[in-house]
């Protein structure tokens, strides 16, 4: 086993370090939590969000959540002395339990570890990506429904169908068939200036910038079933996520839309957005 | 971190080592296997249907297999100076890649560790267990179905529902309320002489011994939906995995069953089936 370690980009319960235990129940069962957000100058973006979506996911799986103090240091320690990097949070149950049945006693393993930022992220806002449906259909499971768990094997899947498709987008279906979200990120379709984005209660991710824009545009959206027959009678689409903003979407399998006003005025409101907090 | 590493009880990649990195994919998105086996006098009891049960979950994942003597080796190393043990085969995708997309020329981790054999295991069959229908319904995903992958969130949050009744085993019903399986092992019902066992296409795990049964009882077994009413007219209850061999069910919810002659029957086949691998 090679040490390959990189000063203090990486920490593990609050200490330097790239490994985690094999009996952690993160990598024995995906038992766990994770968020990802861009790091700026040592701010992190929407951090009370990403808290807050943490905390109800710990909630779902009945995990400890550690003090925010505790992981906003640990940030702030991964991303010293770069402008911009990518930093995940990745929470577990902790180390152990025999089989599936969780310890009585175990404390939550914390990883805090940053990332160069990902190349291309910035000019998608600009110029829009086409996107085209996974064969891939998310099942439902309204116990785990909208927290980002570490149960990832249908995205992992899904991802591995779209390497045959280089530059699109995937977009998920769940197996009633019913428009959920995009690969990375939650999707929006505006119909006679109302947004319409489905609910994250049986399957996907509440989205963090999905969030943002329900609380902030309360009476312009809707929750709603999206049946793929109503991409033919939206008048703009995009995707939408904290790291990625919003992303205007030009093509789903056959439809095809320009970059539309009410796109780039959320546009817009995403940078004011980022910029505030 | 306190390295407190135990003499040869675990390798990682073939050397010994408690450690995987926390880019490693098994820990950030569960994406890939496992497989848990008894291992007597140095002999992996079941070794062959354990192994095909791998391959098949890593062409459905697109996981590279290592070689079956790597495992083996590693396997036997693990174990060593252990009358008996469990080991537990974790097999990732390896490390990195860019969100959920595979890396191009990634490696599988293959972690395998020894465990003490659980206390209580032997004594289940003797005595039979009651059990209970957990409230948890396990979401149906095809692309899954059958496979022992690391994304075990389902079980771990009906196993936190059983804590509430310790002593029973939990009973797992699928999101359209078919019975599917007990939560540490396969489950099948006896009508008539007739074996009845769920299908594992759309959830569940193709158990070991399940595959077995399947195979030498060929004629008297037969896969079939179970409505929780059929229960009813069971004439016997059987649960079986390859760790805890036929554990006869005495009681689920309100149903109630003695421990019956085909249950004991293969009790039997089982301790024959054990001594011939």
């Amino acid at each position: 086993m090679s040490e390959k370690r990189t000063d203090r980009e990486c920490l593990v319960n609050g200490e330097v370090s790239e490994w985690v235990h094999h009996t952690d129940r993160g990598f024995t069962y995906g038992d766990g939590l994770f968020e990802s957000f861009a790091v700026e100058q040592g701010r992190p973006r929407f951090w009370q969000a990403h808290m807050d979506r943490l905390k109800r996911g710990c909630d779902t799986l009945g995990i400890e959540m550690p003090p925010q103090e505790l992981l906003l240091r640990d940030t702030r320690t991964a991303a010293a002395g770069q402008s911009r990097c990518v930093v995940r949070i990745t929470l577990t149950r902790g180390v152990g339990g025999r089989g599936y049945t969780p310890p009585e006693d175990t404390k939550a393993t914390r990883v805090v570890s940053a990332h160069p930022w990902p190349e291309g992220l910035d000019t998608l806002g600009r110029n829009g990506v086409r996107a085209r449906t996974c064969e891939l259909r998310l099942a439902l499971q309204p116990a785990l429904g909208g927290i980002k768990h570490l149960n990832r094997l249908e995205q992992v899947l899904a991802a591995r169908e779209m390497q045959a498709h280089p530059g699109l987008e995937g977009i998920l279906l769940n197996q009633e068939g019913f428009v959920i979200s995009g690969l990375h990120a939650n999707l929006f379709i505006v119909v006679d200036n109302t947004l319409l984005t489905p609910r994250m209660d049986r399957c996907g991710v509440r989205g963090i910038l999905r969030g943002l824009l329900l609380r902030d545009f309360k009476s312009r959206v809707e929750l709603r079933r999206l049946h793929p027959a109503m991409l033919g009678e939206a008048d703009e689409v995009f995707l939408c996520s904290a790291l990625r903003g919003i992303v205007p979407v030009t093509a789903i399998d056959e439809h095809e839309w320009r970059i539309g006003k009410v796109t780039r005025e959320m546009q817009e409101w995403f940078e004011a957005r980022k910029a505030a907090t």
